[in-house]
């Protein structure tokens, strides 16, 4: 399995690359705006989330280019909102994926430009996106609004900034992961299935899946940024504590922590197999996902 | 006319800022990041986009009420972009419209998440208005994806802070303006034809009405930054002479500012004219626009 993921998780890479790349440089956009916007959609993401996206298009009947405008758009919020969060006002971090952040490399100005402008071409790419009938890019353009918006992620990144110095409860720190990285994660498993077709049922028994989803990926994260390589996560490690971040291994343990993901990766993978489909692979992404060095 | 067009104006901004209002205020969005949106939402805007958006919609036969989704979300797109303008990194204004700049109010951090928010919201507002069928809902979010982000505003934005200090041809002034102004103004008049069913023809002949438009409301603006009245415009006159802006009084002197907002108003009028509807009102409008005091 783990060379099959590995060939999958580089093909699908290079495609929705490939895709913002040809995007990207179409586009008309002031020199030192666009440097700085391919700077930050070219610092080595992983693409988990089009990534995620594709799979659960293909786990559903799919193909993976039916979602490339949307995933790419999904990939553009993510981008943003990196670049915005990073920001001295913000979480004032210097690097990114073991680079200077946007800010650092051009200035605050420009990386506060660069983000509005991804965030704005999120939705010009899906709502341009001619394979799917007008009424689905709608769907999609309202989803991701949602999530990503002031009931969604930014209000995810509001409440954290909010939480920081303080002790809160783990609910409250459940409820947080969720608006910030859960919806958009969830978004991208729900919407692959969507386009390719999903029945209602089954989008909503996917559903359970995407939501276990976001809280492992975010248990992982905390776990890295305790005791994960530098060198691999492209920043310090102990940022968190640093900035008096509420986290699970400081309100579980790190052995509660762990435990408490290994009990989602089991949750996540049942309600997927509920779903009925080809799940092979994106079950080997939430793997994948909890068990990531970076 | 004088009384009529008050009435209408006043009117038309109590629809828009009512709908607005009711809108927000059904959002679950955290407290804070709430009182920050509400707080530059309800600073006292013109509403200048909005009226125009209705007008040329009722000027092709619609009703106001027709646009008030779009009308909103174009408002919310220019609110946005004064927020983030006015942060430090940016302009670094301290005073809009008479009150504390949103991050002067607040503070940065909530200032960026609230322009974030205003943003996102812009695009899920036009796509969950179901008096619209979906194509047309999408050409909106197109269009407006495409003149406010890095083709559009923002690069009007980004090539506007290039050219602080600096002398430029007037060709490159336009050009800025065009972009940071223009095509948000060029956008509701042309948007609010489009929902009101104009044909392709009109939509043309108008287009050049839009974007004379553009250009008479900056060369008012830029005469307004130096002769205007501090307490109405709500913020210190001479702020372009102080970030060393290239305006239209410095390239051409103020009667040759006057001077070529005349022409222009005599020529918006004119194409106007060729559209064949109703532009009883948004002719009144264009001398509104271009004799405003604040």
């Amino acid at each position: 399995m783990q060379a099959s993921l590995n060939t999958y998780l580089a093909d699908r890479q290079q495609l929705i690359n490939q895709f913002m790349k040809n995007y990207l440089e179409k586009q008309d956009i002031p020199e030192r705006l666009k440097a700085s916007i391919l700077y930050s959609i070219n610092a080595g993401g992983k693409r988990l989330r089009p990534i995620l996206m594709m799979a659960s298009c293909e786990a559903f009947g799919g193909k993976p280019e039916d979602v490339l405008h949307t995933a790419a758009g999904l990939e553009m919020v993510h981008t943003y909102s990196l670049i915005h969060d990073d920001l001295p006002a913000m979480d004032d971090d210097d690097l990114r994926r073991g680079l200077p952040t946007n800010h650092r490399e051009f200035d605050e100005a420009t990386a506060i430009l660069a983000g509005d402008s991804l965030l704005t071409m999120s939705f010009q790419l899906i709502a341009e996106d001619e394979q799917l009938p007008a009424e689905k890019r709608l769907y999609l353009v309202e989803q991701l609004s949602k999530v990503s918006g002031a009931s969604g992620m930014v209000a995810g990144q509001m409440l954290d900034m909010e939480s920081e110095s303080k002790s809160i409860p783990i609910d409250d720190l459940k409820r947080i992961h969720h608006l910030k990285t859960g919806r958009l994660l969830s978004f991208a498993i729900l919407s692959g299935a969507y386009v390719a077709g999903a029945s209602e049922e089954r989008l909503a028994s996917l559903e359970k899946t995407a939501d276990l989803l976001g809280v492992l990926f975010q248990i992982q994260d905390d776990i890295l940024d305790v005791d994960g390589d530098e060198e691999k996560i492209g920043k310090p490690v102990g940022s968190d504590e640093t900035n008096e971040k509420s986290t699970y291994p400081k309100l579980l343990g790190m052995d509660g922590a762990v435990r408490e993901k290994t009990e989602y990766v089991k949750e996540a993978k049942q309600s997927l197999s509920e779903a009925d489909v080809d799940d092979t692979m994106l079950s080997a992404l939430i793997d994948h996902l909890s068990n990531r060095d970076h």
